[in-house]
């Protein structure tokens, strides 16, 4: 197969971990005879430094004409602290959800076997946990219109929702239930926002279309409690922009390290592939973070172009390399010289050679 | 002291809960010569059922022409499941909190030695934790402009701060860290939110009057995964509305359970304490809920009266019911036959003999 994949590594630790899921993805492409281009573009605060704006026109075609987005991490410490910035790293994210139309976000969450000890949570807990997040990504909170008063002492924000918007990724969500568990969660804030109740609405109506999915609803303040107390009593949750962005992020806790949650972005026309961390600027260049969320996310992208063979090897690479202990150090304590490049020079060996890589 | 309290039991487990805390409260003023008295106003579901009204001008009148508020719990099922409902309970306590202007709502978060092993999370991993959550509560989503097009099919919510709502709180927040471990994070979404940004503005440039309040700030999602695996980071919390209920109530899993945080929402002229868990419809009746968080919520009120003896001793009854496995099915192995009134019975009995109360 050939595809071309736009690469957009963004700030902070994006740009290593972002090139350990090339590194990935080539040898991918080596073993299974696939032709995998790499376009690279700018995007973030990496972007305004060099061009005076987050998401240039020039990225925006580079990604329309690939097959697939890759995308690191965005956001810069000195723009976090100047709430008066007008230009902003993660308006080059926002913009690309919104002009790739990427409404849904997909983010599993699953608790390795092998990590069950890293996490905050008991073992007994959350062992077994997979979960699947369905988070809207190019609606509500976050796309609403935004104001500032001309004194500068009232600001505000929108949350809209339209049930055209709820019901696309409704649709996506009850089918992957189906394919799973046959469970399905939504979470909103209905007892309070008119916006949860088009959600509640349309979505208990959806469900007279799909019988055989068990349907559920939380109230996002429960939700956030039930995902560290009962995990597994999740199978897919559905749930709008900021909350899932809230959840999804809480739910990293299960999995031990927020360095191993990866993400799909999926619209009707577009599909980007990013990890859920963001760039930890303090992190940057020393070798330290964790390139497993990007690789996984390389994986997730391989999915979505039915390349499940491809996609498999590189979970179990990536699994070995969890079982093995070559991990970075927010999950190592047993090595603690492994760096973001040895553990994608272990995953790309384990690809080129599957029953004999090892420690070396 | 003569207080007057009103006292709103409302929905679900709510009447049950407050019982108790009146019953402690009744204790109290006959072992140190108070009079308290009180009286009890419909709000809620139980509202509507009798009158129509979540929260009619009688119970407005009995909370303004008392001292002080004890708030059971708000919620029936029946309206969560029916989006188009048009009168709700929780319009009840959202009027209230309005009409009284009780704008900062305080959530103690505190890991209980005895109860350690309760928790979801690893002991090591929240001992020693003690986190005082400030949740903005008249302000944000929660108030703003609520709209549902004519159509049905377009839903949206408006967030708006103001620069005196947000100051008036930090105020609060920061003084509460000066006396405690002068620690304030500031939780947001500064780098999405208009709304989020006046705050990080406002409460940068209110950081000058408290120099010796170490201020930081967390976007929202980071914060949800950073109580879990680092909880005694926090000292004071300071958030708005929509963000504190979330944060909160996940932060119960630190505690062990949600049967246990108390809350007071004060504002210049009007004082309310309520438990921050809901009205459980399903467990009412049943003797099982759990009273602890109404009646901390009464020792957060004699606090707020400068009663702090008395208080203390309200907390002494309950570390000891904590410690003697006197309690409700959410915390114990040990009996299986501790009802709510007999939780209330043995914090009441201690209050009457704080030497010799003992299992009986
Ligand atoms: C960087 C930020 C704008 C972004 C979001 O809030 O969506 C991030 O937190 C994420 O979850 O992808
Ligand atoms: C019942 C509900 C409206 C309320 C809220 O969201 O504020 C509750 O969750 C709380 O935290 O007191």
């Amino acid at each position: 197969m050939k595809l071309n994949i736009a690469v957009l590594p963004g700030d902070g630790i994006g740009p290593e971990v972002i090139a350990q899921a090339v590194k990935v993805l080539k040898a991918i492409a080596m073993e299974f005879n696939h032709v995998f281009t790499f376009e690279t573009g700018l995007v973030g605060g990496a972007s305004i430094d060099k061009t005076g704006d987050p998401l240039p026109e020039e990225t925006i075609s580079i990604c329309e004409n690939a097959d697939a987005v890759l995308f690191g991490a965005i956001g810069e410490t000195k723009y976090d602290m100047d709430p008066d910035a007008e230009v902003r790293p993660e308006q080059g994210l926002l913009g690309l959800r919104k002009v790739l139309d990427l409404y849904t976000n997909i983010r599993p969450v699953i608790a390795y076997e092998d990590l069950l000890n890293k996490s905050s949570l008991k073992k007994k807990q959350i062992k077994d946990t997979n979960i699947l997040i369905y988070r809207e990504l190019t609606g509500g909170i976050y796309f609403g219109e935004k104001k500032l008063s001309e004194d500068g002492n009232t600001a505000s924000d929108i949350c809209q929702y339209t049930r055209f918007e709820i019901e696309r990724i409704a649709h996506l969500a009850f089918k992957a239930a189906q394919s799973r568990k046959r469970k399905l969660t939504l979470v909103d804030k209905a007892n309070v926002l008119a916006s949860s109740r088009l959600w509640r609405k349309v979505v208990q109506e959806l469900a007279a279309q799909y019988p055989d999915v068990k349907l559920d609803f939380l109230y996002i303040d429960n939700a956030a409690m039930e995902l560290i107390i009962n995990p597994r009593q999740f199978d897919v949750i559905l749930t709008e922009n900021m909350f899932g962005d809230i959840l999804s992020e809480e739910a990293s806790v299960i999995v031990g390290s927020i360095g191993l949650l990866a993400s799909a972005s999926i619209g009707d026309k577009y599909a980007m592939f990013e990890p859920i961390h963001g760039a930890y600027t303090k992190a940057a260049n020393k070798g330290i973070a964790n390139p497993i969320a990007s690789i996984l996310s390389a994986a997730m992208l391989l999915d979505h172009f039915e390349l499940h063979e491809e996609a498999d090897l590189i979970r179990e690479g990536v699994d070995k390399s969890l079982k093995l202990h070559i991990t970075t150090p927010d999950l190592n304590t047993k090595y603690d010289h492994i760096t973001t490049t040895k553990v994608g020079d272990f995953i790309e060996d384990f690809i080129n050679n599957p029953e004999e890589t090892n420690l070396n």
